[in-house]
């Protein structure tokens, strides 16, 4: 997938921008697992995905997780270059949840690029707004939700994303991506396997009565 | 104030998109208590505060709110012109904690300024992240934070908008900043009383003993 076809605004840069933005990108492939970038004080670059499943999540001081957003095929990530962002002062961490392909372009030449071209300041002001709605989402969820409702919700994405009504998730993973502890998770999930809604094998998940889960995110 | 003393990025506009913003700004002012803006269904334009202080606030649908933060002199606040922002998909709401005087740019005057200024556009960018990373912020102070921290912080950061050790404000409302139920509020402030940190009478909190207070906040 070339970067005219993940940038959606392509058309809209002069020659000489579209020039330095493709001579400067770098197709990179990582291995599930790889950690793609570690806090503000990294200066990875900006991230396009081509086709894989990357996770953008924060970690507290004591070494706790939340997932903040997940990045699929054509998505940006703007914060693995955040060094070129004034009024950044966060930090999170990215990791490839799959095999991910991505391009990625150096935080100075995407940078020049912005100060050149209205329009691609424009999109990053929508990639921008775009975050920020994800995390007031979830920081809306964490405050005002129950804890049954999202689990059943994660529960659902996390089968929509892998395709299947199987999870092979143990409860500690499903702990740091809700930012809370295990025990919370192994109890709500004794609690939603006592009323046939999922099995439990071990490291596995089973969904069972996709209704009643999805019954529970409406509540 | 005038806009030029507010817009850090105004000698960078040309004279056109100056005249435009110049023309259409209104100069208002309101009373401590009002409600400036009300959720995404309103378009109320971009404010410029001169002085005075507001509060943006997120609403949970029982009622429950949150403060995400605060706009003081010389502060902008883009949200209430979120109409004119692509990606935006949240609710806020804006209200005056003290008289302020604040310049309003309607939504499409701003907007048609961002596409001819890219210093307009970048500054824009830059204001967003700042906003980004206050969410941020307070996703973490509320996953990862103990209350009492949360509780200690917010005395001091009141005490100092107050510039004074006395506040007059009830559990309630202290319970509505910080997004939980007042009698979560009450019974740590007894807590704190009990510590010889703070004294209550009614409606009323009097700071005793700031130091203990501070190192509350940097456990």
């Amino acid at each position: 997938m070339t970067l005219s076809e993940i940038i959606p605004v392509w058309s809209d840069l002069d020659r000489q921008t579209q020039d330095a933005l493709l001579s400067s990108a770098q197709e990179r492939r990582v291995d599930k697992g790889t950690i793609l970038h570690n806090g503000a004080a990294e200066c990875t670059g900006l991230i396009l995905v081509e086709d894989g499943q990357l996770r953008a999540y924060a970690l507290s001081p004591d070494g706790r997780e939340i997932t903040l957003y997940r990045l699929l095929d054509r998505d940006i990530c703007l914060f693995s270059a955040s060094c070129m962002l004034r009024g950044v002062h966060f930090d999170l961490t990215i990791a490839a949840e799959q095999d991910t392909r991505f391009w990625l372009i150096p935080a100075e030449v995407f940078q020049r690029a912005m100060t050149q071209s209205i329009a691609l300041s424009q999109y990053t002001n929508q990639l921008m707004a775009e975050r920020l709605s994800d995390v007031m989402w979830l920081l809306e969820k964490v405050l005002w939700q129950s804890f049954d409702r999202r689990l059943a919700e994660f529960l659902l994405e996390e089968s929509s994303l892998a395709g299947s009504d199987e999870l092979s998730i143990t409860h500690e993973v499903i702990a740091r991506h809700l930012g809370t502890a295990r025990e919370v998770v192994t109890r709500m999930l004794k609690y939603f396997k006592g009323e046939g809604v999922i099995t439990l094998t071990r490291g596995t998940i089973r969904i069972l009565d996709r209704e009643r889960l999805e019954a529970l995110t409406e509540e």
